[in-house]
C-alpha cells in the first residue's frame, strides 16, 4: 500500500522515527529503515565529525532511506549542512528555526525536507518556503516544543485545512490505534519519539529507558518556556526548577541554573536526579524495551487490526 | 446501532453535548436531545431555582433523555441533588470534586451517574466509587481543566487500559473525524462542548458566539492554575491575569483580579475586554453558527462516512 508519504521518502509504512538528541543514532535509524519505517539520526546532539560517522554507519547498516533531524539553530548549522550533502543524505528533516534559509539549497541537492512546526501559522510559511511535507507536533510530545500549547489532536485537523502538502501528526503517538486516529484527524504519517527512546538501538542510557517505561501519567511537565519549552519527566532538576520560578527568576537565572548538558548527563550518562530526561507524555503507555523492528511492526499490525475492523467493531 | 454509551444513556448517538456554564441551558440541551444525543444542563451557572425552572422547560421540550452536569465544588450542592431528584432527572454528569460523596445517593433514585476526570489515577477512582461512566477531558478542553495537563490523544488510551466502565472522551472534539479518532482511541463516545457554544441554542452572548467562530489556533490559554486551571480565548482579561503574573503575586491576588461574575461577563453579557470567555483549543476549527440539530447530523454524518472509507482510503 501506499500513500504521500511512502512515495514521499521511498519507504513501506509511513512512519517516521524522530531525530532525538542522545537517542537517534546510526543504530536506531538504521534498525526502523530496515524495519520498513523512516529512520532520523538526530544531529542536534552531534558535533560534525560525529554526525559524519553515524551517517557512513547507517549507509552501512541499510540501503533503505534514512534522514538527519536538524535544529537550525544549531551552532555548526553551515558545517552540519555542508556533511549532509557530502554524504548524499537524501532526506532532512528540520527544526526550530526559519525554513526558508536552507530548504531551497537542500531541495537543490536532491534532498527531501520536511520540516516541524506547532502552529497553522507556521505550517504556512512552511509549505510557502518549498518544503515537501510538514511534520505537526503537539504540545504532548517530549523535548522542545511550540509556545502557542496546542494538542496534537486540534493542530492536525486545523494544520490539514490550510496546506496541501503531504502532513505528519507527532506528539503522543506510539501505537498502531495512536497511528490511525492521527490519519483520521487529517495526517499522512507519523512522527514517533518516546516509543524509539524505549528501544534497543536508541543510544539512550538503560537508567533512563527503564524510567520511561515506568512512567505513568502526569509525570511530565512542560517547563522552561522563557528559554524554549521543553518537556521533561519530573524530576530533581524539574524541581530545582519548579522551586526556582517561585523566586521570580529571570531569563539568566534560567539559564545558569539549566547550565551545560543537562540533556546529555540525564538521556545519554543516566543521571535521573540532575539531567534532563526528555519524553512525551504518551510515556504512560509504553511498558516495554523492544527491538525497533518489533515495536515497527506492532504499530503496523495494530494500525492494520483496528483500520480493518472498525466498521464492524463500533457504533 | 448501538454501543455502551447510547445503551446506557438510551439514546441514538454517543454524543453528548457539555453541561457549559451561562451556554447550557433548556434550550439546547432540548435540541441536542432531540436530535439523538445527549443534552446536559448546566447547573454551575443556575441558582437552584433557576435549574429547577430549566429542568421543567427541558421536560417539555424534549420526551428524550437528558442530564445535568453538577460541579460538586457548588455552593448549593445539596439543594441542586435535592431539585434534581425531586425533578425526576435520570442523569447526571459530576465534576470538580470527589465521587464518593454523591454517587451513591444518585444511584439510589436511579440516577445514571457519570463523573469527568482528567487523569488515570482519578479515573480508577471514580470506577471505585461506583460511577457508571468516565468522562476524560484533555488539556485542550475549554473552561475548568486539569492540573496534569495530560492532553485527550494521551489521557484516552491511558484511561482506557484501567477501566472498565464506559469512556467518553473530551477536549478537542468538534467534527465526525474527531469523534471517529477518540474512539480509535478507546473511548465509547464524546463530550462535546465548544461546537455547541457555536449553536443558534447555546444561552452565551452573541458576542461570544462570533468570537469563537472567529478564533484561530493559539487563541487559547490556559491560566490561573494556583486557584483553577481554566481554558480561556486571550483578551484583555487574559492579558491582565498575565501581567500579574509578571509581578509574582499571591493567591489573593488572582482571586482579586478575578473578582466576580467575569465568566457571566464575557459569556452572557459579551463584555470580550474584561469578561472570561472559556472555550476550547478547538475553537479555531469551528467557523459558523448553526442549529444544534445541524451539528449533531454533520458529526453523524462525517463520522459514518470517515469509517465506511478508512480501508479504501488511507494507507
Amino acid at each position: 500500500m501506499q500513500n504521500k508519504i511512502t512515495e514521499l521518502f521511498k519507504i513501506k509504512y509511513p512512519i517516521i522515527q524522530a531525530g532525538m538528541i542522545w537517542n537517534s543514532g546510526w543504530k536506531l535509524a538504521s534498525a526502523v529503515s530496515n524495519s520498513g519505517g523512516l529512520g532520523l539520526l538526530g544531529a542536534g546532539s552531534m558535533y560534525p565529525d560525529v554526525l559524519r560517522q553515524h551517517i557512513q554507519k547507517c549507509k552501512k547498516a541499510t540501503s533503505h532511506p534514512f534522514g538527519v533531524n536538524v535544529p537550525m539553530l544549531y551552532p555548526n548549522i553551515e558545517e552540519i549542512i555542508q556533511i549532509i550533502i557530502e554524504q548524499g543524505v537524501k532526506i532532512v528533516f528540520t527544526s526550530a528555526g526559519n525554513p526558508k534559509i536552507h530548504t531551497e539549497r537542500l531541495k537543490k541537492n536532491g534532498i527531501k525536507v520536511a520540516h516541524v512546526i506547532s502552529s497553522v501559522k507556521f505550517a504556512a510559511k512552511a509549505q510557502e518556503a518549498g518544503v515537501d511535507a510538514v511534520v505537526a507536533e503537539g504540545f504532548e510530545a517530549g523535548g522542545h516544543n511550540g509556545r502557542e500549547e496546542t494538542t496534537t489532536f486540534t493542530l492536525i485537523p486545523m494544520v490539514k485545512e490550510k496546506i496541501q502538502i503531504p502532513l505528519i501528526a507527532a506528539g503522543g503517538i506510539a501505537t498502531g490505534k495512536g497511528m490511525l486516529a492521527a490519519m483520521v484527524l487529517g495526517a499522512d504519517g507519523v512522527q514517533i519519539g518516546s516509543r524509539f527512546v524505549a528501544s534497543e538501538e536508541s543510544s539512550a542510557h538503560i537508567n533512563f529507558k527503564n524510567k520511561v517505561i515506568e512512567a505513568k501519567d502526569g509525570d511530565t511537565l512542560l517547563t522552561l518556556k522563557e528559554l524554549a519549552p521543553v518537556r521533561l519527566l519530573k524530576n530533581k532538576f524539574s524541581n530545582d526548577v519548579l522551586e526556582l520560578y517561585k523566586r521570580n527568576p529571570s531569563k539568566q537565572d534560567l539559564i545558569d541554573l539549566l547550565g551545560r548538558a543537562r540533556a546529555k548527563r540525564g538521556m545519554f550518562e543516566g543521571d535521573l536526579e540532575d539531567g534532563e530526561l526528555e519524553i512525551g507524555q504518551i510515556t504512560g503507555l509504553i511498558n516495554k524495551i523492544q527491538p525497533a523492528s518489533k515495536i515497527v511492526k506492532e504499530i503496523i499490525s495494530e494500525f492494520d487490526f483496528e483500520k480493518n475492523n472498525l466498521k464492524g467493531t463500533m457504533f
